[in-house]
């Protein structure tokens, strides 16, 4: 497939290497949106940028953009996002980023005029680390945010969002403006780290996502009867956090049997001691799987055997929800270009949903969108030990500089 | 079966009113010891003391004692406590202080000498509420507590045990010449509500104790691996927090077969956060059995399952016994005289072990020691709701009158 100039994958990962010698310490990346490493890594995309004669533009929500003309419009967006969470990992969302700033290096430089226009994007606070709203340019952009979301949110050192944002130029009131940057657009492609242990399981160096899992996120609380640990006898108990206890391991038969994921992260127990058994059981489950009806058919069995089990305890059930989103699925053709792409740079041709959620699932209810992984080793990300190897990099950055200009040669 | 003035019971149950209508409140019983409300308790004692003559004497551990002379010695003691947990019922430890009031002031007020010596005794800080040290003042008092257990404790307040102390009287350092007191004595017998369900649940009015459980407590923390919750596939996890859940119910089951009790009343998860697995799982577990061997078989069987759930799971296990005290058997005889007590003033005869532990567990390790259980009103205890109905309080201080009084009558 010849489709244009390559991309220069030892340079990316050069400008991530020093990324993070600029904005990380032994303990990660420390690019928290809306602070001084995160400003920083801005700057040092406007020098790379600046490089190749280009001059971001800062939307009304705080994302990046910077524009090659092409022979048509609307363009071809590609980017991700420079924050991260604190003490993170050195490629996520970064790697997007800079491979996206690769793309359009590669036609800047080779002198010819890309057939289609070009959109480099970096999504301002993708990860929510600060404030707990993941996805907010992207959303804004795509128009699923509400901004009472963040009127009162506050971080964790009491600082209001509304005002954190101001100091960054974002007026929280007319993030949504920023919506009009789409009308530039037409499609949507971004590169990203794993952050799970497929891939390297299967010896999978690149592969294309067919979209984002759907999420149903909802907090259980069973009330029993707080009793004394030594005089209750065994019979005469209605224990919240055995309750608790046996939907947690439902929950991950359920998982298993339909495909998907399910956690029980958080637990607490009331009075939560030694000596009393527990009163209050509260623990959130997790459920996410890439299909509707199995996401849907995951929520029942977990209802429902969580109301077996306060029943048989003879305990309450409130079950309140937390957080929920339906599955995205990407533009199938673009997955199919990208499953291609991977093929024709790594020898296989590999699709698998993502579990987590990426700027692409804010974009790909708005324009045709599709992304391509690199493997995580260990599976490990938001930590300093987040990592892959050059060579896993290599490949997938070439696989994305393919993908991006398959797009721009055949769709323009 | 005539054996002495009969105790008042109605005046028992008036004295247990009036210093609940001093020392407690809508919230229950404020009787924290070492505070005011505690301090208050032992001045209406004072009072009801000098009322038949008697003057109190603080020993170094800020137990209360009372002797009335009888034509033998060493003497019977009787007693309990009057500190509550914050909060607490009205009769927990203080039904047996005014019962056994009650008993010194039927024979002094009788005009007749005792056959046998009567001591009084009010334990200090039975609960350990304040502290964490429960049976503070009878495990003084029988060599069974060591000062350093106290030296660097600190209250919900940040203030230090030695200096509250030393506010009441007591020199951390003196508490263990408070065991010259048992050379007075040659016998302990104590009244208690039973703080569980089964005499209501038996209907029963008034039990013997056999004596308590042994109690082993442990801490057990599974380390897994912490990952995503929405890109870590089910087969690929290390979830610390259902080794945990696995363990908790196999903890009921064991507790069942063995006919003791098992409880796992606290679990902290980390990260703890609905999007990640759980990397480690802290669990307590409190088992307690009236059987030595019961016990020791329940502790092994906890630990294994907890060693094949944490190897199933790719998880390590670390194991941490946090406390533990043997079962302590009463003398046989005085539960024998005991249950005759009960027999003969409620109807039935009926024993029981005692699954939480009481001064009297501290007594049994130096001089022949029996209890008497009144029954408790769905068997709630350490709340403002614990309660008994006169009718069972009056049945319960009629047969522990009459049991000091067969021991006074017969053993002199």
């Amino acid at each position: 497939m010849n489709s244009g100039p390559a991309i220069d994958a030892d340079r990316v990962i050069a400008d991530l290497r020093e990324l993070q010698s600029r904005t990380g310490d032994d303990d990660g990346a420390q690019r928290l949106c809306w602070g001084e490493g995160w400003r920083s890594a801005r700057g040092f995309l406007g020098e790379l940028l600046a490089e190749i004669g280009l001059d971001p533009e800062i939307d009304e929500a705080g994302n990046a953009w910077a524009y090659l003309s092409g022979e048509s419009k609307p363009a071809l967006a590609v980017g991700s996002h420079v924050d991260s969470v604190a003490n993170g990992g050195w490629l996520d969302g970064a790697l997007g980023v800079m491979a996206a700033l690769g793309v359009i290096r590669a036609w800047e430089t080779s002198g010819e005029t890309p057939p289609k226009a070009l959109a480099f994007v970096d999504w301002a606070d993708e990860e929510g680390a600060r404030f707990g709203r993941s996805l907010f340019g992207s959303s804004c952009a795509a128009g699923t945010f509400d901004p009472e979301e963040l009127a009162t949110a506050r971080d964790a050192e009491g600082r209001r969002a509304p005002g954190v944002l101001a100091e960054n130029g974002v007026d929280l009131e007319r993030v949504l403006d920023c919506a009009s940057r789409l009308e530039r657009i037409d499609s949507y492609l971004e590169l990203h780290i794993e952050q799970g242990p497929i891939l390297e399981s299967e010896g999978i160096r690149a592969a294309a996502v067919s979209g984002c899992v759907g999420v149903e996120r909802h907090r259980l609380r069973f009330r029993g009867t707080v009793s004394h640990a030594g005089t209750t006898p065994m019979d005469a108990r209605h224990d919240a956090g055995l309750a608790a206890a046996e939907t947690a391991l439902r929950v991950e038969e359920i998982a298993r049997s339909e495909g998907g994921v399910g956690t029980v992260g958080a637990v607490e127990l009331e009075p939560g001691i030694a000596t009393a058994v527990p009163g209050t059981a509260s623990m959130l489950v997790d459920l996410r799987h890439p299909d509707r009806d199995a996401l849907r058919r995951m929520l029942e069995s977990v209802r429902g055997v969580a109301d077996e089990s306060a029943n048989r305890r003879g305990c309450e059930l409130d079950q309140e929800p937390v957080w929920a989103i339906k599955p995205i699925a990407f533009d199938e053709e673009l997955v199919a270009l990208a499953r291609r792409a991977c093929e024709s740079v790594t020898g296989t041709a590999y699709r698998l949903p993502s579990g987590a959620l990426h700027d692409a699932a804010s974009m790909a209810l708005r324009v045709p969108t599709a992304m391509i992984f690199s493997p995580s080793i260990e599976g490990v990300s938001h930590s300093p030990r987040e990592d892959t190897s050059d060579e896993d990099l290599a490949a997938a950055i070439g696989a994305f500089g393919l993908l991006a200009n398959l797009r721009i040669t055949t769709a323009s």
